[in-house]
């Protein structure tokens, strides 16, 4: 039996927007999907009831770097796996690792079968390649695994992104031909090649040539102008599988997942919506509303009139921007609550609009409100 | 009408502990009843969700001090009182401020009708005596309001203790006749005097003169070694009003609050359950845990084996230490709805034991467990 069953329910006209749903060990996934993400086995602030009961997450995402780290593979291993040791019973994606030892690892020193660094958290000297990032794939127990991979730096020369893509592309190789992981877990390759649509073509060919339960495509949202990231959306959508799961990594704002949808991107992620809440920055169908602005202290409304989220049924403005400026603990969980709450009413808005055969207009719509008032 | 009525149900035979009922503005309180303590209108980390589904907490309590200068007086009564701010429909209790302004006010100079101080958040100037306190809690709207006192250091001479009390009784006549407070309000006087028993017993009898619709202890576990809080305690006990709840403000760990409940006390509240839980230290029948200590690292038990809290239905120790060791914002939740159940579970095992008429027994072998194993 597969690991995963997915189906396209519903496409869009004029679009490569898809509403589909996605079996996974833990549960039904419904897409186009945000996945919070749950860093260190748990997405900060939340409980799994809130997850599941508040803002009616299907898939959240941990990260393999962290938790090798702390507590360590082997102890969520004994302790059950991730699931249980988290209390979670629905599906979770594990990354890969690639990401974090690029973007947090220190003294960093790529070797032919993996990159050997230091730990943020106390110096340790560690080694992780696609072997170790399967094996701790594996003791995690992770419905989706993902393959090892490095993210291409931005800006990169052709020469370095090709040899970065050709670099990730043997280790998704190793990755796929190791097969260490447990017949319930799903494992996705993940195209790589920087901003060059040609070396994002090539390596959309080989991920696809080597039979991934799902396409991810990494190496998106590194700084880059945001044109160039639809860009190279665009360049690939046409030619992605239409069988299988599409996931774009770490993106992005609301307006990202709605231009990400528009070209048949099935699956997002990203700490946004968690991070900007601990900072106070909420999201609204009009752009962002920083709480800890002055204009707030007497303001009754809540966050956004229609939303309907813990928060926003229950708290004034006045009251979390009280909070937030005493730097209370509540502050970081009701704005996470709503932040949260709002991706993903907006999947479910993006899903029904594709169910109903009027996902352009309202893409067209919410962009134009979004972006109009965020500037 | 009264804003308080108050019923003894049952009294224990050879103890003066009761089991009451207290009806006020906002809701029915069964005593001994535990009030968690949201010092700036939220309870650290917790929704007033959790603090009635998962906590089953009648009252809170909320501080004068912290709210009058964050976000100030005018805020909360524009936004609708304190229960609309902060979206707690049941009872609220609020001290005076005078605990505060000398615990934490900086600069503080005593008058004859209150302290001047400046305040530990910007260093800015505020006046505060029983005329500003009661016109504060009035704007503030909590359904019990306590009289503003000064808490008598410790060690105290006798003639420190006796200026320190004739001072707060003075003030606590000011505030029963400035009686600013709203009809539905009612009004606590606190019993002052150090550790002297003479002094105790004079402000007592002060206090009941002036007929307050409670009678609270105030000065105590400042400092003074346990002997000594109970010694104060046990001279009060025979003298206190039997027709009105007695309140010890500030007290204290599971066997101060049994201690407590035998000399006739009706309410307690500490910041003991909330804080200890930010720090790690967990209550159980058997003494304190402490969640960090690498013994809990593989720990798959919960917290207390037969606890029904949120936290101990769904987590190991291993994975609390984990999320504290990482320091996780849901390692203060976890850790808070654990200490606050136990400390509301230990007031209704204590209500039922003097209902069912074996309220020493039950004191006995609680104090002889608690105590042995926390040495």
């Amino acid at each position: 039996m597969s690991p995963l069953h997915f189906d396209v329910l519903a496409s869009a006209a004029g679009s490569y927007a898809r509403r589909g749903r996605l079996q996974l060990a833990h549960g039904m996934i419904e897409t186009p999907v945000f996945m919070p993400v749950g860093t260190q086995a748990t997405v900060k602030s939340m409980t799994p009831a809130d997850l599941m009961d508040e803002i009616g997450a299907d898939i959240i995402l941990a990260n393999t770097y962290h938790l090798m780290l702390r507590p360590g593979a082997d102890c969520v291993e004994t302790m059950g796996g991730l699931h249980r040791f988290m209390a979670w019973n629905r599906p979770i994606l594990t990354d890969s690792g690639g990401f974090q030892v690029w973007s947090l690892g220190a003294l960093r020193k790529i070797e032919p079968d993996g990159v050997r660094f230091r730990s943020h958290i106390d110096g340790s000297s560690w080694f992780l390649g696609p072997k170790e990032s399967m094996r701790i794939q594996r003791q995690l127990g992770s419905d989706i695994v993902m393959a090892f991979d490095e993210c291409t730096p931005w800006p990169a020369t052709h020469t370095q992104a090709e040899d970065s893509m050709l670099m990730s592309m043997r280790w998704a190789a190793d990755c796929r031909n190791y097969l260490p992981v447990n017949k319930h877990q799903a494992l996705f390759g993940i195209v790589q090649g920087g901003m060059y649509g040609d070396l994002r073509r090539q390596s959309l060919d080989a991920v696809q040539s080597m039979g991934f339960e799902g396409i991810a495509i990494g190496g998106l949202s590194v700084g880059e102008p945001k044109a160039e990231m639809l860009t190279v959306l665009d360049n690939l959508a046409p030619h992605l599988a239409k069988d299988k799961p599409h996931y774009v990594m770490g993106v992005g704002t609301p307006d990202d997942l709605i231009e990400g949808i528009d070209r048949g991107i099935d699956m997002f992620d990203c700490v946004m919506p968690t991070r900007n809440a601990r900072n106070g920055s909420l999201f609204t169908d009009d752009g962002k509303l920083n709480i800890k602005n002055a204009c707030h202290k007497l303001d009754e409304r809540p966050i956004m009139a229609d939303c309907a989220c813990y928060t926003c049924r229950h708290f004034s403005r006045a009251y979390l921007r009280h909070l937030f400026v005493a730097k209370e603990i509540l502050s970081a969980r009701l704005n996470t609550l709503h932040n949260l709450y709002y991706y993903a009413s907006l999947m479910r808005r993006a899903r029904q609009a594709i169910e109903d055969g009027r996902w352009c207009s309202f893409r067209d719509s919410f962009l134009e409100r979004y972006l109009s008032l965020s500037r």
